[in-house]
């Protein structure tokens, strides 16, 4: 059995020596640039531990986890176009070092990667394991859409915002576990543990976000501190600061919040009403609940406890993470 | 055995009956409307016309032909937003008639609504018919890139041409077919001439493209004429004015065509010294010649005449079309 260093590791080196590089260079170079960037390479662990945990030979995840790392870069590429973001894990965003079609059109071909290496390898319940894939990828773009959706509303309530991360975030997170546990033949209710236990992971993770987007900073973040406010993003922290803002404070916060364009003083200003309004409390509780309820799945699976360990840890440090 | 009018009438109903409106209607609705633009389907058919010739269940290729059309107008849709096109089939595109991240985030679901169509109906080899699909894919995004590469370039040849519509034009086509014959259970020499033949015909149903463009009017196109000049794209028209083109002339030719903005009287100067260089009469020659090699390509398919026949007239009615 592999510990969690050791899948890392062989994580790393997939993606060192896999081959990215292909002609017509224009199309290529933001690719191979998109995932040489590195990030921490979550959900091929994810999907390798998994696989690990529940008894199989991670040597035939290859593929799987080559694609969904794959696909998920795919998705920040075009993300970063429709949102304009500059940055990327420090560094600038496809659309920004080249230029939108490119950032477009590489896009779409790491998505038609994503399903080369998904195919790489034969499985005899390949078709299951791809519907699972596919509807993950169809449920992350309806999760963006309503990301995107919610920017143009100021009535997104806590629950919609729940639902739209889960789509957005939290799926990707459990397919990759399940898609681990697939590959190793996992019964129904072990593949349905796992799912949730993904889903409560992935929800606190991105909460996680919201709450760093706001109190981290720049040099840890990768990016400007509170980009969310600028982007007037609907998060957890101002959903939950209307929420807990007195009623007659309340349309104040949001048209301090709505302010077309953000400088240091107005972001300053909104942090400020987050720690009056105990804000960042609310969000490190109800990430601490996620959490709880995520493990607590994991501890339903019926597996030997030792065989959990790879996949805890790595939970471990997703939920504890420095960015 | 159907006859091609009870194919195209059969792929018409599987668009009309299929539902494309779900929840997010941002994301939906502009997939609905691209879907029910309408077009001719002709992948989707020679996909089923093909499947039948070589003896297959066309009930089987629903999902695939209903998946390969979706693929299609992705790209469709994906093309017009780096081209910046205006119309697609007479009607809005979807970035102008609503944006461009609208435009971005439904193509990418609409590839991944293609995948869920693959994925519908069980195959024994479905990994190789999906990794057909996938590489054509792959092609069809690297012709587009080599397609807007060659609009920064001026010594684009007529090889390099060739090699671009194929991957950009042919392939799907070819690979409609082949996935047609794959669901059919087809031997690999009749996949091989399958495959030939689509590309043979895609080829030159591009360089009819081009004639068209320059060609044909406005009402016809659904799009303005000469909007391939007017785009600096390289088309077989002017890569063959420059090759027939005496040296002497070559630059001034090179340089009207490539005049920054284009309006009627230079669209018009360049169209009038395509005729006075013969380039519509090669350009049909080629066109000619491309289809002679398909139709031998078909004849050496090794199934009974009669079996050929719908798929025989699906490929005269797109050699001889009218737009």
């Amino acid at each position: 059995m592999q510990n969690l260093k050791e899948i890392m590791e062989d994580v790393r080196k997939l993606f060192d020596e896999e081959q990215f590089l292909y002609e017509p260079t224009e199309l290529y170079e933001p690719i191979d640039y998109t995932l040489r960037l590195g990030g921490k390479r979550l959900r091929p662990a994810l999907l390798m531990a998994t696989n690990q945990m529940m008894g199989g030979d991670t040597t035939k995840t290859r593929g799987a986890a080559l694609g969904i790392e794959t696909f998920h870069n795919f998705t920040l590429l075009h993300d970063d176009v429709m949102d304009k973001s500059p940055l990327r894990r420090g560094k600038p965003t496809v659309w920004t070092k080249w230029d939108e079609n490119t950032a477009i059109l590489s896009g779409d071909t790491m998505y038609a990667l994503a399903w080369r290496y998904f195919l790489r390898e034969p499985h005899d319940g390949l078709r299951e394991i791809l519907d699972c894939f596919n509807e993950t990828a169809i449920e992350v773009c309806e999760g963006q859409q309503y990301d995107m959706n919610f920017e143009r509303r100021n009535d997104v309530t806590l629950d919609e915002y729940m639902m739209m991360i889960r789509k957005k975030t939290a799926v990707l997170l459990a397919g990759a576990m399940k898609i681990g546990a697939m590959y190793a033949g996992a019964d129904r209710v072990s593949l349905q543990k796992i799912y949730d236990c993904g889903i409560n992971m992935g929800l606190a993770f991105q909460i996680q976000d919201d709450i760093l987007d706001a109190y981290s900073d720049e040099g840890t973040l990768g990016k400007p501190v509170g980009q969310d406010i600028r982007d007037h993003k609907k998060t957890y922290m101002i959903l939950k600061a209307l929420e807990l803002c007195p009623e007659g404070e309340r349309e104040y916060l949001q048209q301090r919040y709505d302010t077309p364009e953000h400088d240091a003083r107005t972001v300053g200003e909104i942090l400020k009403l987050y720690d009056t309004l105990g804000v960042r409390k609310a969000a490190e509780e109800k990430t601490v609940q996620l959490l709880t309820q995520a493990y607590e799945e994991l501890d339903g699976v019926d597996v030997p406890d030792d065989r959990k360990k790879p996949l805890r840890e790595l939970l471990e440090t997703l939920s504890g993470r420095k960015k």
